[in-house]
């Protein structure tokens, strides 16, 4: 009984039972992420990246806007301005604070996701566990992640594999015309698997049958986004004639997206900055598992603030690519550790995050 | 600082932290929990049932067997036998330690869902916070209950309801010849909402879009389970004519068995003693609200332990019915309170149950 009354006093000091509530506060800064290399993918390149780091009472969590979904640093801290009001006093309210801003502001999913984050790292802090501890999840569960590779000459294709040569899976960004060959290149200096990613770079079905057909004898493990996920048919065919099965990641947002994509693909991309944050994500592997798809835990170009939250859902998930944290040469924080291509969570309470000192 | 310095003491005094971890210990007992009145619905009756209350390490949770689905206490006691070694030593590990029950036991829902729950109570107890808590959900949000009339004579159904006068909502059972007449009864005495439920006791589509015209002037807030939840093809035609909002209780176990109820029915009814406890009860309502529909929390025969677990997740759901405990007249334990037909949530840690002065 020592130990309840210890805890009960212990509260009433931070003020988290009871009434004495203070409004949470929201801070954020910018943070500019520099690629090793210049990052392509079939329809775009980026060397750099400003994402929005949140602070929320000591708790941290980041927004990874993509401007492929109409978002950028701007749109992240106009979301935040107008939601820095709305967040309550009790980091615990989670499912209140966040389904009110979902009713409030559509969208902006990259800087709710960056709320969602700092309030469960906070709440982690606050009950001294980490994230995936209040989860019931197993903190030791070998998580291991792709190394993404993206798209160059084959040669440089080659050099980055190597590079990298301590992972167990390479995710190859194709979608281009010569992808085959990338994809070769990759394979003749690795015999670890390969799954491929064509970011929606295929233009219709028969083309990525053809592609799809061209890439099996390298084993690949499974093709991301062949197509415009906006061509259910194109996609119902590739999924019934396709070998090797078929992820969708493009516009597939939120927990509500899923039912219109079951029996078009085998499996789904989840990006907490697609959805909102480490709860929807929760959602959306609880309705494709109902479905029988296949969860892969993804990410955009992001720190290992966002990589750490996404990490703490790992061992719900089938893949995980959650690697960007690798590809940039500035992660202004730690969070896991990487080694031999396996995630290593951090037992320190909320995300695990620390600012690195640089 | 010395907020955490204190925890991490605590913590490691407990065990819970680091490796000295001990098998966890189940035990159990069973209940004879006796109706106040007979509870007659459409396809049986009882006066009594016999409950097992299964401890944890001082978590609490509760099997409620219905022979509807095969279950009784002595296949409860079956089931906990067989796993009582396989739970491993960590509550925390809830996601690993239902996982792999559910990988080597098939069904036995009731036992499942005890074990569960006791977890969860000793999930809260260790961080000395309520479950809905642990949820992030909001403890103080109103949670309306209904009060089930069960079948009887149209005097004594009427003198149920002028018993039980302060609900704002009942549940009638029908199913039966003069089901029309009851629900007449019920509301001759009551301007409360009323929801009408068959537990499938109309033979077909014709006969249950009978009665639900017929049921229409009686103002009746939805249908649960009109027909044979295997008579899809009723279902749709159900759910394509009746004015009134359609629910699917029996058969619907789990959040796998949802997709197949799509577009026949308007919500669900989740029970924790048939889909195994809260951690799956969350996960259906997450699948049901992907697909638009609406969520009922209802409750076998069980005590206030049952109904506690299941409140917890009670701020989820558009309707719960979860009055169970109060049909019963020796209720061993208390849990949450009951007033003005709403439920109000312990804020003690765990589920907030306590055995009953008796």
């Amino acid at each position: 009984m020592l130990f309840s009354v210890t805890m009960d006093l212990l509260f009433k000091e931070r003020g988290d039972q009871g009434g004495e509530f203070k409004t949470m506060h929201i801070t954020y800064h910018t943070i500019d992420l520099k690629l090793k290399h210049p990052f392509r993918i079939s329809r775009s390149v980026s060397e750099t990246r400003k994402n929005v780091i949140v602070e929320i009472d000591g708790g941290i969590g980041e927004a990874a806007p993509s401007p492929y979904y109409g978002d950028n640093a701007e749109t992240v801290i106009e979301c935040l301005e107008k939601v820095k009001d709305q967040i309550g006093d009790d980091p615990f309210q989670i499912e209140t604070v966040l389904s009110n801003l979902n009713d409030k502001i559509s969208g902006n999913y990259p800087a709710k996701a960056a709320i969602d984050m700092a309030l469960y790292d906070l709440i982690g802090k606050r009950l001294n566990i980490p994230v995936h501890k209040l989860f019931g999840l197993d903190g030791k569960k070998q998580l291991v992640t792709s190394f993404t590779i993206g798209i160059d000459t084959p040669d440089k294709m080659k050099e980055k594999t190597r590079e990298a040569k301590d992972f167990l899976v390479y995710k190859v960004k194709v979608g281009v015309e010569n992808d085959i060959e990338m994809v070769k290149a990759v394979r003749e200096v690795t015999d670890a698997k390969i799954r491929v990613d064509a970011n929606a770079g295929w233009k219709d079905a028969e083309e990525a049958l053809t592609k799809i057909d061209q890439l099996k004898k390298y084993k690949i493990e499974f093709v991301e986004q062949p197509i415009d996920p906006n061509d259910k048919e194109g996609l119902l065919k590739i999924k019934r004639e396709s070998e090797i099965p078929i992820f969708i990641d493009e516009h597939l947002m939120t927990s509500k997206d899923i039912p219109g994509f079951v029996g078009l693909c085998d499996g789904i991309n989840i990006k907490l900055a697609k959805c909102g944050g480490i709860r929807e994500a929760l959602r959306m592997i609880h309705v494709a598992r109902a479905h029988g798809l296949q969860v892969m835990i993804g990410c955009m170009i992001e720190s290992s603030v966002g990589i750490a939250a996404a990490a703490q859902l790992g061992s719900l998930a089938d893949y995980l690519d959650l690697d960007s944290n690798l590809l940039i040469s500035n992660d202004p924080y730690e969070g896991m550790t990487v080694k031999g291509g396996m995630i290593y969570l951090s037992d320190k309470p909320g995300l695990g995050i620390i600012p690195k000192n640089m």
